[in-house]
C-alpha cells in the first residue's frame, strides 16, 4: 500500500508559484458555489506524523475563504466530551450545508491511537472500523461530500522532521508528548493504518493517499483532490455514490510510480541462474506437498505487461509441483455464462480445495487494469472493486489460503524489442496481436492503473510483489524465491 | 421487534382462493419480465424453525416457473465446502442474471446457529455480520435484487408445530436432529435472530418481518413482498437502493397493528392512583441521584398520539426528578439551523452530560412518523432512519446511557372526545390546531408507521414502551412504574 507513496513526486518551486495561482481562483470559486448548496463538504486530514497535516490545513485555510471553513481539532479531550458518547464531540462539529469542515484529527485518531499503543483488542479495532464506516455513510447517505485525505512520509522523513528542534515547531501541540502522537513506533503505526485505511476505503468516501515528502507537491495535490471532489458533486445531483479518480497528472505534471521504483537493470548469470532454479524448484516441491499436509491452499495471481514473460515465469513454478496439487486457470474475456453472474464469481468458482494450489494467469485484478483502461467497467464498478477484492482476498487469508500476487514489470522498450522478435520468429508470431500494439499505447494509463492498484490492495497479507522482469531468468529466479519464503513462512517449516 | 408479529395478521379460506389466483398470473409475468433482464433475485427465507419456511418455498415453486427457479439448501456441510473459505458455497449458488434463486438456509444460518449455542464470541458475531452486510451490498451494488423474508411464530405456536409428528414431518430433515436446528432455546433465537436483523437491516437490502402463523396470510404476504419487490426493481433502472416498503394491505385486507394489542380499557382507581404516583414518584427521585452518582445517563423519549396526555405525563415524571439533574426538550419543525444538519443532529446536541437525564417530547422518531406520513422524507430517507436510529441508540447504550421509549395510545373515539373537550375550554383551545384534525385523517397511515416503527427499532437495549392512555391516570401509572423498573434495573439498586 504504501510503496506507492514513497516514489519520489514532487513539484518544482517555480511551479508551485504559478499552480498556486490558478489554483486559489478555483478553490474560492468552487467554495462560493458551495456556499449556495444544500450539502456540507467535510475534510478529513489525516495520515503519519511530521507528515504536515498541520501545514496542509493552514495552506488550505489560507487558499479559501476562512469564513466558511471550520477546522476541528480534537487535541484535548474535554470533560464535556468525555461524558457523552464518543461521536458526539464530532456530531457536535459537522459543518453546516454550504460550509466546509476540515478535521484534523478526526474519529480515526482514537481507534488508531489506541491500536498502536495495544490498548484495544482487534475485534474491538475491527468493530470501531465498521463504526466509522456507517458513520461516514450516515453522511454522504444524507448528501455530505466526505473526502479523506491520508499524508504519508517515509521513516527516515519522519525522523529527520520530528528532530526539528526549532522554536515553532517546539510550541505547537502536536509535536508535545500528547497521547494522539504516534512517534517511534514508525512500522507499527503502518500496520495500524492499512488495516484502518482498508476497512473504510469505500466507494462513497475514499481515501486519497498522497505521498507529502515534498509540501509543493503534497499541498497542490490536496488542494487539486478537493476541488476536484467539489466539482464532480456539483455537477451530479442527486448525490450518489462517487466514484471518480481525479487525474491531478493533468495539474501536477507526470509524476513517478510505484513501478519506477522497480530496477530493472537486475539480471543473473546463466550458471548462477541454473543453480537457483534447481535449488528453489527442489524446495518448492517440498513446500507443495507440505501445504498440503497441512490442509493449506495456495492461490498465485499473475498480471504484466504483454510480452512480460509471464507464461514462461508461471511454467517454472507449475514445473516444480506435482500436478496433482494445482490447478492453473487462465482467463481472457469471460463466457457468457460468466457474464451472467458477478465479476467475482468466475474466479471464485476455480478456487481449489484446501492443501492444493491455484494459479491465476491474469486474475480478478482485470477489473481494475484493462476494464478499467478500456472502460470496460464504469468508474463506479472499478472503483468500488478494491474493496470488494480486499474483501475477497481477507476471506481468502482468513480460510488459511496463501496468497501470492506478482505484477511482472518490464521497460516500454524492453516491450518493444520482444514485439519485434515476435514478428520475425514463426513460432511465436501467434502470440502478437493488434491488441498488444494498442494497449501499448496506453502505456501510461496502465502505469497510473497499476500504481492506484498497488496503492489499494497491496495490503500485509496479500501483498503485491513487483517483478523485476526485463531479464527472463532474474524475474524467474525472484519469483520462484518469493514463493518459497512466503509458502515456508506461513506454514512455519 | 417481534412484538408486531404476533397480533393475528389472517386471511380467510376464501380470500385465498381468489387472491392466490391473481398473484399466480402476476408472479408468472414478473418471472417473464425478469428473464430479459440483467440482472438476477435472490430471495432469502429465513426465520424460526417451525415457522413454515420450507412449506412457503414450496408454495412459491408452485405458484411460479421451477425452470427459472434454483433453490438451495445448506443442510449438509459436504467436504467440498468445508475444505473452502465460508462464503464459496453461497458464491456458486447464486442464481444467473434473469434468474431467480431462493436460499432456504443462507449465509444467516451458520452465525444464528453459532451464536444460540454460544459457540461464538460476541465479537466476532458482530462482525460477522458486517461481513454479511458487506457480501450483500457487493451483491446489490452490481444490480441483483436482494429479498429478504423473516418468519415469525410465537413460542406456543412453535412448540405445537414441533411436536407434530405426522410421519412427513418426521422424515423431514428440517425437523431431525440436525445442528442447523434451533429448539428448545426459543428466547435465546430471540435474541440472538434481533441481532442478526437490527446488524444486516440495510437500505439496499432490507428485512421484512413477516406474522408467519397462519399460512394464508404468510404465502400471500411473503409472495406479495417478493412480487412488489420486483416490480419496483424492475421500474427503476439502474438500480439504486431500495427504499419502499410496499403496501400489502390493499390487497390482503386491513391487518391488525402492534398498537390493536394495546388493552385500552386499562384505569386505575383515584385512591390508587394517588397511592402509586407518590410511591413511584419517591422512588424516581432517588434513583434520579443514584443515577447522577452513578454518572450514568438516562434518555426517555415521548411520542403518542395528538392530545394522547404526553405533556400531563411528562409533568409527573419530570416532578420527581430534581430540576438540576433534567433537561426537557421539545420538537417542533425544526429551525434554519437545524435544517442545514443531518436530522439527527439536532438531538446529538441536546445530549445532557453523564448522570443527567435527557426528555425528549416528540424526539428522532419523527423522521419515521410524521415526515413519513406527511411526505416530507423520501421513502429512501426514512426507510434508512431505521438503521440510523438503531445505531445511533446503539451508541447511547454502549456509553452507559439508559434509554425509554414510550409511545402513548388512545383511541381514535377518545382522540374526538378529547378534541371537542379542548373546543369547549378556553384555556385549552390553544392546544387544538387544524393540524390536529388533518393528522386524525391519516389515523390509519400513523397505525402503519408506527407498527414498523416498533418492528424496527424495539431492541432489546432501547425497547418501547406502548402505553394505555385512555384512562390518563393509568397512563402516567405505566409511565413511572416503567422509569423506576428500568433505571432499578439498570443501575442494579
Amino acid at each position: 500500500m504504501f510503496e506507492t507513496l514513497e516514489v519520489g513526486k514532487r513539484i518544482t518551486a517555480d511551479d508551485y508559484g504559478s499552480l498556486q495561482k490558478r489554483l486559489r481562483d478555483r478553490l474560492l470559486q468552487a467554495q462560493l458555489d458551495l456556499a449556495g448548496r444544500d450539502y456540507p463538504v467535510i475534510i478529513v486530514v489525516a495520515g503519519l506524523d511530521g507528515a504536515g497535516k498541520g501545514s496542509l490545513v493552514q495552506q488550505l485555510n489560507e487558499w479559501m475563504d476562512p469564513r466558511w471553513i471550520e477546522t476541528n481539532t480534537f487535541w484535548e479531550h474535554s470533560d464535556e466530551e468525555e461524558s457523552r458518547p464518543y461521536f458526539w464531540r464530532f456530531w457536535r462539529s459537522l459543518p453546516a450545508r454550504g460550509q466546509i469542515g476540515i478535521f484534523l484529527g478526526s474519529w480515526y485518531t482514537r481507534p488508531a491511537q489506541a491500536a498502536v499503543n495495544d490498548e484495544m483488542a482487534p475485534e474491538e479495532f475491527a468493530l470501531y472500523c465498521k463504526q466509522i464506516e456507517s458513520f461516514e455513510r450516515l453522511l454522504t447517505d444524507d448528501g455530505a461530500l466526505v473526502i479523506k485525505l491520508w499524508l504519508h512520509i517515509s521513516q527516515e522523513s519522519q525522523r529527520a522532521r520530528l528532530q526539528d528542534d526549532s522554536p515553532h515547531r517546539k510550541s505547537s501541540p502536536r509535536s508535545s508528548d500528547h497521547p494522539y502522537e504516534m512517534r517511534g513506533v514508525y512500522q507499527r503505526t503502518l500496520e495500524v493504518s492499512e488495516q484502518l485505511i482498508l476497512a473504510t476505503d469505500s466507494s462513497h468516501s475514499p481515501w486519497q493517499l498522497l505521498e507529502a515528502e515534498d509540501r509543493y507537491y503534497r499541498d497542490i495535490t490536496a488542494a487539486e483532490l478537493i476541488l476536484d471532489a467539489m466539482l464532480y458533486r456539483a455537477s451530479r445531483e442527486p448525490a450518489g455514490s462517487r466514484a471518480h479518480i481525479p487525474a491531478t497528472e493533468t495539474i501536477t505534471g507526470r509524476q513517478p510510480t510505484v513501478l519506477d521504483s522497480v530496477d530493472l537493470s537486475l539480471s543473473i548469470d546463466r550458471d548462477d541462474y541454473d543453480s537457483q532454479l534447481e535449488h528453489y524448484q527442489a524446495q518448492l516441491r517440498d513446500l507443495g506437498w507440505q501445504a498440503y499436509q497441512q490442509k493449506r491452499s495456495v492461490v498465485a495471481v499473475f498480471e504484466g505487461w504483454d510480452a512480460a514473460g509471464k507464461g514462461s515465469a508461471i511454467r517454472r513454478v507449475t514445473r516444480a509441483i506435482d500436478p496433482r496439487l494445482f490447478r492453473l486457470v487462465q482467463f481472457a474475456a469471460p463466457t457468457d455464462e460468466e457474464r451472467a453472474h458477478h465479476y467475482l464469481w468466475r474466479f471464485w468458482r476455480q478456487l481449489q480445495r484446501d492443501g492444493r494450489c491455484t494459479f491465476y494467469d491474469r486474475s480478478w485484478y482485470g477489473r481494475v487494469l484493462v476494464e478499467r483502461v478500456e472502460e470496460f467497467a464504469t468508474p463506479a464498478e472499478w472503483q468500488r472493486a478494491y474493496s470488494e477484492i480486499n474483501r475477497f482476498e481477507h476471506q481468502l487469508v482468513d480460510h488459511g489460503v496463501i496468497v501470492l500476487k506478482f505484477w511482472i514489470h518490464i521497460s516500454k522498450n524492453e516491450q518493444e524489442k520482444r514485439f519485434n522478435s515476435r514478428k520475425k520468429e514463426p513460432h511465436k508470431q501467434h502470440k502478437l496481436t493488434e491488441d498488444d500494439w494498442r494497449n501499448r499505447e496506453k502505456w501510461h494509463e496502465y502505469e497510473l492503473a497499476v500504481d492506484q492498484m498497488v496503492s489499494h490492495t497491496s495490503t500485509r497479507h496479500a501483498p503485491w510483489t513487483l517483478v523485476a522482469g526485463n531479464h527472463k531468468p532474474y524475474a524467474r529466479i525472484q519469483i520462484l524465491q518469493t514463493f518459497c519464503k512466503t509458502i515456508s513462512e506461513a506454514l512455519q517449516v
